[in-house]
């Protein structure tokens, strides 16, 4: 890849996202200008930890940037574009575009569809500064892009460890099921490459009553582990081995895709009866939501003594278009945010583990309603509570800003955990990260022009936003 | 009127509304120029068809601008402006004030109230550049300024077919009722005009039990249209009928005021059950909302077959004030914005047409937290889904930009509608574009400011905002 | 102290808080001082009245400054520094740091925590336009602030009195409880002292059947005012002369700090039932909610009496984590916003009293997506509500501004009552007026650099927001 510090002109200006007053943006440049060269952590996503043990090149450029991000294939349906003309094969086996040229034509003609989203910014950066393509993604341009990206693509340089290390990634966590073997870190570790690969344990098919095949998903937990996880006991035992593994493979965090933030406690005896019933036929409607809320304070227990870092992302109702994820599958941008209501539901995990400095709970939402309501208050109140930055749909230069503006004159800094990128593919994770040591500068600037920061100060808390608030929450560096 | 474009400096700023920072303000500046003199679609407002097809001078300044416009009335109110003095007479025939000079004293002696609010904004707009008097409103300048009102109004080049063309209105869509004859719709069609001047199929009298005279509405609805609106099957058929006539008088699109957005979708014998039920004496307390919502999917339903754009209005809390509306009837500014859920509500609709290309249904709201949160990844999704500009409190500069920023990072610029004015009186309908595009050419010129958008870019969807997103989602042009 | 216009360029730039944009900055500079001198009228805080009726000098500016206010304890404890170490003695007698220099020293080593807040910007402010202490606060100077704080307030300038008049407060409310024998107020009477300083009525509780001690205090109410409080008819006439004593005292306003905003309005029979059931065994689980809803009607109608301006601060969830209030007791920074809803919670008190001129009901919000969806309509519309300040959380420059902008359009200016200042101490108080008077000038600045207001209007209206919306809201002036 192009040096990320050298942007070519004609597709991004090198002010770009910086504000405009004059004076703020000279504040805002000297902040980015000291932060933009730091090395990545990226303690949040979803990159593929078999293309990094692998290291083989990319297969394809049009598949790898558009058939696999949700976020793309959402705009592009909402206006008409076919799920199959972008590469999304119906499940059961319809036909779909697999010619990667067309694909990403098909994107390069609804590319104007992007125009002042957060998408649009990163697949330029990802085009100009990853793959040092100077010229701008048009319909006429589309067929010379495709060909200089999969030129790239076939290059030595172009391999995943060659752009892990050249994008100066100094952590990267993946996002990994309960029962995921974790084959391909292993073999990671067992390669002798010195980059920090690290598994997330995220055990929402064996924690979630609601997921497909929970039960079935219980049993094999028992199964890869050795524990009868017929029993509430045994079941527990079998995460806690899970969850050994997963810090044994360098994981330092859990994550909880959960429909609410509801929390649990319950005593042990209730706790039983309650597994009994959602593993069985007698479950109640109610039982699912209740029992992850109940995992969700048994994963804190855990946490107090693997020191995993729980982070619950909560509040999508996940395929919220039946006819579409029928015919395709999940993942399809068909997932759409709902009111939630935090100080409620947190309160019986906060009345447990809440005072305990040596937990961190880590809360993403989709509902900025919440911010300064619920969550700047929480986190500027309880001590193992720490707030994520601006998730999905937020993570964007409004969604950043507003986040800043909510969140930070109650929580403080210190109670955030930096960035998360979030990203689909390897490939766009310093796009993510440029655009948000960006906006963060442009931030800090406004503050620093208002005299409500000193530079030095400011120039602290860029460095924190951008490295070091996330390399010490999810235990990067002490 | 004067030309929109020549405004006048003692109480208009040619750079009125553009962002303060020179830059800017520059790009802003060439953005507006190139819009400001588009022409207008406006496809919802309360405008009077019967003024166009009698083409009368308007009767009375102070009560086309003051007493008609409950924004005004609401906040003279507030402040203990006695609804009287404003030319408001109480039901039932007691007294108020008559005299539009006096009416127009009051209104001037209390126009302070109104700084830093959008009506200020539009009706110096109004008494500027459509009346072209070069005077602030004050309690001294009332009585000029009334006259010279009063003066215009009685020349030619101010009746109501005269100002519609030299306000470059292209298309103007009046709200009208299910049972409306429609007879000014085809006095303007047989009068040779060449306005174009359509009805909206507004049947809320016909499908909300909870209104005045329900029963009888769906009654008259029979014998308006030779069906048999006592069974649920000619019902339908009555509603498809007036749809029709509405069609034919050159209807794009329907519109439905709701107190909540559900949508309800049941099968017929269902639904011929509670139809039964909501005409009767056996009605429960939810039937009235189900029925809401019952119809809402039918209305959908009726749209892929005659292809009128679907329009949801949802969320006040009509005549939250007892003694006023007893007083005074509805309309004088006491409905009030509740809480809004769209993610549940919709998706009985959604689950349905959602994924229908050819159908458009446009939400609007009345509760900003549902912008970020549910409506623009829903728009941003559904190919039947799209965004409404901000309505009623909103439609304001702050109002218009928090839309912006909260919503088109996720939806896109293509899953919005552009602009809708509202007005309630033909002479503050180019105040209130005028505003819009000044704001919207604001909001882009940051983005390029920002480099978030090229000027060519911007350029494009100024004019998007202006006109084309309107022209083609309401089949203005195609 | 030193005068608050000559303000010290190491601690605090002169133009803090305004705006970056140069033109804009100037016309804000001109707003801010032509009301920076204006005097202070404090119609809502938590001083203390003993300290201005005793006039001693403070004793410890640690415990003054830091051990007092629930705002900076919280965000320490949230970091894990220990309450004891701030010098909060645990309930029931443990150990604390006594030493106000320790404890100082220990505020000073996590200083850096509050980057970016406004607890900052006040204390910041306090030191250096206040204690004159032209040094920034860090680790280093701890000891050497400390040293001068403490010399500072041994001297006679430093006593209560002289600093409330250089402060030129003009009037200042304390919150009292409804059993306070409001001794230290009638002292000050008879001091023969010209400074303002009056009671709040905030009966909490008396009425609020959730408080500790609830009966007790309903029979001392009986007690303290010879009426036979057993019975719902002798309850309202102790409250009545308890009000009484209250605006004998000076009082012009009561208070109400309910978890919700819900109000009831019963028949004499229902209200005298349902307050016999709040004070004997047989209270139903949703008793203390209607009875609390219930009493803010019946002040609501003694205020039409006695004219006391009705307060309501709703939507605090208090003592959330019941770990830290069983060992430290309440207020200390663990009180957590809850979603909150007016529209139909006010509708039984507006019902009765909404129409009415002549009282003043004001809301304060800690849920701010209530501005614009439901506070600026209700009070741009009811005569007789007003929108309180930011509260609490939201007291801060964006908070200001995010009130300002998602307000002041629907409601206007002159349905807010000006700024409340909220402190925990006298010393503090300049500094939020300060801010809040800055913060105002840059919001009316930039209306006035996009020519939404003229210069001459923003002038009038920053006085406004500063003084004269305080003073008439709370019968400081007429």
């Amino acid at each position: 890849m192009v040096s990320s510090t050298k942007l070519l002109n004609r597709v991004l200006d090198d002010d770009r996202l910086l504000p405009a007053e004059p004076h703020t943006r000279q504040i805002a440049r000297r902040l980015y200008d000291a932060t933009c060269a730091l090395p990545i952590v990226s303690p949040h996503g979803h990159c593929d930890a078999a293309s990094l043990a692998e290291d083989q090149p990319f297969e394809d450029p049009a598949k790898e940037l558009v058939t696999r991000d949700h976020y793309l294939l959402r705009m592009l349906y909402s206006q008409g574009v076919p799920m199959e003309s972008l590469g999304v094969h119906p499940l059961g086996g319809g036909d779909a575009e697999d010619d990667g040229a067309r694909i990403w034509r098909s994107f390069a003609d609804h590319y104007h569809l992007f125009l002042g989203t957060p998408s649009k910014l990163w697949l330029d950066h990802t085009l100009s500064a990853v793959f040092g393509i100077d010229e701008p993604l048009r319909p006429e341009s589309a067929a010379a892009v495709y060909e200089q990206m999969c030129a790239r693509l076939g290059e030595e340089a172009f391999r995943p460890r060659t752009l892990f290390t050249q994008m100066r990634i100094e952590f990267l966590a993946t996002t990994d099921h309960a029962l995921d073997p974790l084959a391909s870190h292993a073999a990671l570790r067992q390669s002798g490459w010195r980059g920090r690969v690290v598994p997330t344990f995220r055990p929402d098919d064996v924690v979630d009553p609601d997921r497909p095949g929970f039960a079935a998903n219980v049993a094999a937990l028992g199964a890869a582990t050795g524990c009868d996880t017929t029993t509430w006991k045994g079941y527990l035992e079998a995460l806690r081995a899970r969850r050994a593994d997963f810090v044994a493979a360098g994981a330092t965090a859990s994550d909880h895709g959960h429909p609410s933030p509801l929390t649990v406690d319950l005593s042990t005896r209730e706790a039983e009866g309650l597994f009994m019933r959602v593993l069985g036929p007698s479950r109640r409607a109610e039982d699912a939501e209740l029992f992850r809320g109940l995992m969700l304070v048994q994963m804190a227990a855990m946490s107090m003594d693997d020191g995993l870092v729980l982070q619950l992302h909560a509040g999508a109702w996940r395929n919220h278009n039946p006819w579409l994820a029928q015919r395709f599958g999940p993942d399809m941008g068909a997932d759409i945010p709902t009111p939630t209501g935090y100080v409620a539901a947190l309160k019986p995990l906060l009345d447990r583990f809440g005072n305990e400095a040596g937990l961190t709970v880590v809360i993403y939402t989709l509902d900025e309603s919440t911010y300064s309501r619920e969550l700047a208050p929480l986190a500027g109140h309880y001590p193992a509570l720490r707030l994520g930055p601006p998730w999905w749909f937020f993570d964007s230069p409004e969604g950043l800003r507003r986040f800043y503006r909510l969140v930070m004159e109650t929580a403080g800094f210190a109670n955030t955990v930096g960035f998360n990128d979030d990203a689909r593919s390897l490939l766009t994770i310093p796009a993510r990260h440029d655009a948000a040591r960006r906006v963060n500068a442009g931030y800090l600037a406004e503050l620093v022009a208002e005299h409500r920061l000193r530079e030095d100060e400011a120039a602290v808390l860029a460095e924190e936003l951008a490295y070091g608030l996330a390399a010490r929450s999810f235990g990067v560096s002490p």
